[in-house]
């Protein structure tokens, strides 16, 4: 079975908020460099989730942690223009992100020969959302909420193992991130690394500097190499 | 959001286990009362379930708790030349189970208004099988193994609520059992029962003796009533 971190491997979360920040700007005339709040925004994300899971604050479902996030940038920014209203959207918007061109036509061929599961960070209600709105056809969605942690807490990667019944080297974790397919090889999981060198909008993709099963340029690349 | 009792709602266990049986018994000259067998084996189901839920049993994945109401079943009509790998397919028949014959059609009708959820005992994976061999279109796999308990404890029924992210009266309960709709509505959900009178081959369906939300024929009527 393939297990799939989800933002930046499957969706262009930078592309997602950038659009939805743009369109509440342009409705309430506001000049904002929405690719620079987007990726300040993104780069709150990790600290946040490495102090959960050294049990530094508590656990809170990712769209609070969004939120929090937000609050700082919008200060950082001084965005202060932006209504509650307008910040509830934003966080709404990792709820709608704009799949990657070959996500779906990917995952329906890869369908065909394996069971696709999600592992992300996005809660439950966050990923069922995402995955009616881009039409992703996964069998099932897992989020790390379900052990109430973060990646890359060993528990989250078992969560599939033990879940869905399998060894773990008959699982494997298709990630853009080589810290996230780090810690699922540790838990004796198999490894597919995905470029995604917009992720940032720079053309550059964080490769891993350790071995992984495969490396794969897209989804459809994936689903060639795995005779899918 | 809609969230749907699974074996019997959805899928009939009851023919998905009789041709199982028959065909291993076909394969082995076994004389076999399929129904009977399968009848007997599903009555042992709810007694198993109460225990854990009371505490007097440890929680187990459902799929170990069919292989012990199997071991008995096989002891009472004295079964004894079922060999174990025909009682691992036994056991694995509820993976592959056939929907009814509304029930794809009624759902893939009801996903375009709301977001579909399982709530069932079966295991994940379990239901990741099943809902991929008869297609079901699922939005999202959710078990009582979540919680590592059973229908009708409380928590299996907050599940949905808490990890879809809705208040339970945003939620509702389909299915075909009265104690299930019971306990649903107890926490506040909205309960649709769908009448499924040979789900034991009687034609005759338990109704409920309480007042439900909806009571639908079957899920196409219940697609119509709920405007889907």
């Amino acid at each position: 079975m393939l297990a799939f971190d989800v933002f930046g491997t499957v969706v262009d979360w930078r592309s997602g908020v950038i659009a939805e920040l743009t369109a509440i700007a342009r409705e309430r005339n506001l000049a904002v460099d929405a690719a620079a709040v987007a990726d300040a925004w993104r780069k709150r994300y990790q600290p946040f989730l490495d102090r959960v899971c050294r049990g530094q604050a508590p656990w809170q479902v990712l769209d609070k942690l969004h939120r929090a996030g937000l609050d700082e940038v919008v200060r950082e920014f001084a965005l202060d223009q932006l209504s509650e209203a307008g910040l509830d959207r934003l966080v709404l918007a990792w709820h709608h992100l704009p799949p990657w061109p070959d996500a779906v036509r990917g995952l329906t061929r890869l369908r065909t020969r394996f069971v696709l599961a999600t592992l992300s960070n996005g809660g439950m209600a966050l990923l069922v959302d995402l995955a009616r709105s881009a039409d992703l056809p996964f069998d099932c969605i897992l989020s790390t909420e379900l052990v109430r942690s973060y990646k890359p807490d060993p528990r989250t990667y078992q969560l599939v193992t033990s879940l869905l019944a399998v060894r773990p080297d008959q699982a494997m974790l298709v990630a853009a991130h080589p810290y996230d397919l780090a810690a699922a090889a540790e838990q004796g999981m198999r490894t597919a690394f995905v470029r995604r060198p917009q992720e940032w909008g720079t053309g550059k993709a964080e490769a891993p500097d350790f071995s992984v099963d495969i490396m794969a340029g897209d989804f459809i690349d994936l689903a060639t190499q795995l005779g899918a």
